[in-house]
């Protein structure tokens, strides 16, 4: 049997991330500010630091990575080049499957690529403490790791309900040195004025970000640190397209389809962006964002001016949205929960240069099983999205004979999702398909933008 | 910075396992049966294939590891071997640290080398189904992941205290298609018996041992598995030691100290045992076998012979025992809670060619922070024994300014684990020193022999 793993040397970790912004067909729209009008650079500085605004806005296609964010990197990169000879084997399909693992991070996820460089810049800034919500703890683990990389305190608030539910991934923060607080707390104003007259609130991602970014606001040694979305993260993303290209040339292959799970878009960017300048050179290659029924933003979302949180504090971005007072549902066990998406990745959709699909819950969870008992490895339950599309697609290649070559990312592990799995055995979980008419009427409530 | 990674290609995946009899200066003790007569290979041939079995009391060195086997590991070896530059500096040590990761592996520890050949020798035996028992559940995930992977079915006894408040590793054999019974369960004699008079009955390994082997005895598609002590499991265990070998060869270094948790054995034998040949050739390479101080076998314990198990259903095997009544106590987080320690490494103890040393609880667990603060991976619970072993020895070279090269097994990561950082933090571990008296009176009901 031919090669499984195609690794790579330290040395081959990228030196450059890849910015899509010079290869796409036209320029990415500009964020706005509460008066509609585009905002400067200067409207972010009290959040973050220059270094990283400069990236949000550069149209330079190649950005270096500073030594020591490549040092850290070297705790875990190059990370590996799967051939999943024995999932090929299960399925009996003619195609050849391919995953890139970025769960070998010590947080277990993709996360860590960009909380690296984010906590690097801060600290080169002189920035004492980072600040970041939490829902599930992925995030917030990446950048309690990051931070200590760095000596930056870091200070994560964690929606109180996942805090009681999920202890654990709580416990790996504190191993690496973060406070963590149940959201609303008792830490800032937002928090407080939402205790005082409620105090059993359980907590939102919204109210979270609402406490990370008042502090980090208020406080000049303070920075706030975000997990997706926005470009300078997707950029940071782009190690794992870019190591996944060296390994095909290893393999002596080349993909004819990408899978990413696609929430607020920065595992898919980090992956597909890469193969895109590829694509714009002539190369045939589909990348295909994978995203739940559930919260379907591309596949049936609006392309429009939304704000980026629920409770419309951030500037306003052209984006698939489902409106920011969408509600994702609570019987949905992973992440992917965002009601917009990246404006990168938006954009890209809209312009028809990448697809996108919608997969229900089981079938992310039957498609990771599968994976699981063949490969061994068992993944994130973000990441089964990624693993149903392309397991879907090598049936339809069994089916039509066909050898195509399928590459996904396999963004994380389920070490710390072992619940979700748990009441997929028990048959506790179901499909969910967001209703049009919940869609139309969040859409309805769209900012009114010029 | 030097490299931080020495990584093997698939190829260098050892061809052959090492078996350190050939090289020991006196012949193995024999295991005893309940006549105090060396029981020949026949009586075990109710519960093990045959080719375990010959392993079990071969002398050969090299004993070729068959391709099936190599092609499953290749799903996650070679194991990298790290030198722990951020480690050093944050300790300010001269030493040299490096470690090996075996929570590579799937199943997230080194159990799963031993438990891939087991599976296979087993379904080459026309076996249909294997039972173990577990109690944290390290062992249990390891042998549903192998018998998955050879088609077998695996049914666990584990222990129904872990089993309630341990559901994650449950939900993990499970994903990997094992069955995972509460033990005392109703699927057998022993604990439909023990259910009968005690119904809230919490289990024991002693029980859920009993449990497994008599299922195994008494079905002929039917075999046990056992995941340390016996001397094909250590030999499994060597290929962590071998690629080792090479990786320092990379390196241009060579280890004058080895440090590995040691319980069963199975682990510090695995690291060590290679490096021992070495050391029969005249290298000058030390040994350490590191254990809790609640479970002081080689430190405190008699080398004599003694029960493997609790309720003495077992061959008397010559070893280094606290008693086989032993009771390790509640308050002990990690596993390394065996009363014994595999025969092969207490007579090495006994002839004075390996090494070990007692650590308490709260050192290990601030060594397990400390290191997963500078490197990244959050360790398991056993693992941080061998970690604070070296970390003490490093601190040693610090104030000696000796630049000794130091070398110990990471052999699993602690993400199921969490539970009991989480104790760490708030207060609710302490340290155990078993008390003299207390093993002087478990010592005193050792079998009478001969």
């Amino acid at each position: 049997m031919s090669q499984t793993k195609f690794l790579l040397d330290e040395s081959e970790i990228p030196t450059h991330w890849y910015n899509v912004v010079a290869d796409m067909p036209n320029p990415p729209t500009p964020p706005l500010g509460p008066d509609g009008k585009p905002i400067g650079p200067e409207a972010l500085t009290a959040i973050f630091p220059m270094s990283l605004i400069e990236q949000e806005v550069s149209a330079e296609r190649w950005i270096a990575i500073p030594e020591p964010v490549r040092e850290v990197m070297r705790l875990y990169r190059p990370s590996p080049l799967f051939r999943a000879h024995r999932l090929e084997a299960a399925l009996g399909t003619p195609a050849k499957i391919y995953y890139k693992y970025e769960g070998i991070s010590p947080a277990g996820s993709h996360k860590v690529n960009t909380a690296i460089p984010q906590a690097y810049y801060n600290k080169l800034a002189g920035i004492k403490r980072l600040t970041t919500e939490t829902g599930a703890g992925q995030w917030g683990s990446s950048i309690a790791l990051a931070g200590q990389m760095f000596g930056l305190e870091v200070r994560v608030f964690m929606v109180k309900v996942s805090y009681e539910q999920k202890p654990f991934r709580r416990s790996m923060m504190q191993t690496w040195g973060a406070q963590v607080f149940a959201s609303p707390s008792m830490e800032t104003n937002t928090g407080r004025g939402i205790l005082e007259k409620d105090p059993g609130n359980l907590g939102s991602l919204g109210i979270a970000i609402s406490e990370a970014v008042e502090e980090a606001a208020s406080r000049p040694d303070t920075n706030y640190t975000l997990g997706s979305v926005l470009n300078h993260v997707i950029l940071h993303q782009t190690v794992i397209g870019l190591e996944a290209k060296k390994q095909f040339e290893k393999a002596g292959d080349y993909p004819d389809m990408i899978f990413a799970p696609c929430g607020g878009g920065s595992n898919f960017g980090g992956v597909a962006f890469p193969f895109l300048a590829d694509k714009a050179a002539g190369k045939n290659v589909r990348l295909v964002a994978v995203e739940p029924t559930s919260c379907p933003t591309l596949t049936k979302g609006a392309y429009a001016y939304d704000f980026g949180d629920s409770a419309g504090f951030t500037p306003l971005m052209k984006m698939y949205t489902l409106g920011h007072d969408f509600m994702p549902p609570g019987i949905h066990a992973g992440g992917l929960r965002y009601h917009g998406d990246s404006p990168l990745v938006s954009q890209l959709y809209h312009e028809g240069l990448i697809e996108a699909v919608a997969v229900p819950q089981l079938a992310t969870f039957e498609a990771g099983v599968t994976f699981a008992r063949a490969e061994g490895i068992i993944p994130a339950p973000e990441s089964n999205h990624a693993v149903a599309a392309c397991i879907a697609e090598a049936l339809r290649c069994k089916e039509s004979g066909e050898a195509k070559t399928l590459f996904f990312n396999l963004s994380g592990h389920g070490h710390f999702d072992m619940a979700s799995y748990d009441k997929y055995f028990s048959g506790q979980l179901e499909d969910f398909h967001y209703p049009e008419e919940a869609i139309k009427e969040s859409l309805a409530h769209l900012p009114k933008v010029g």
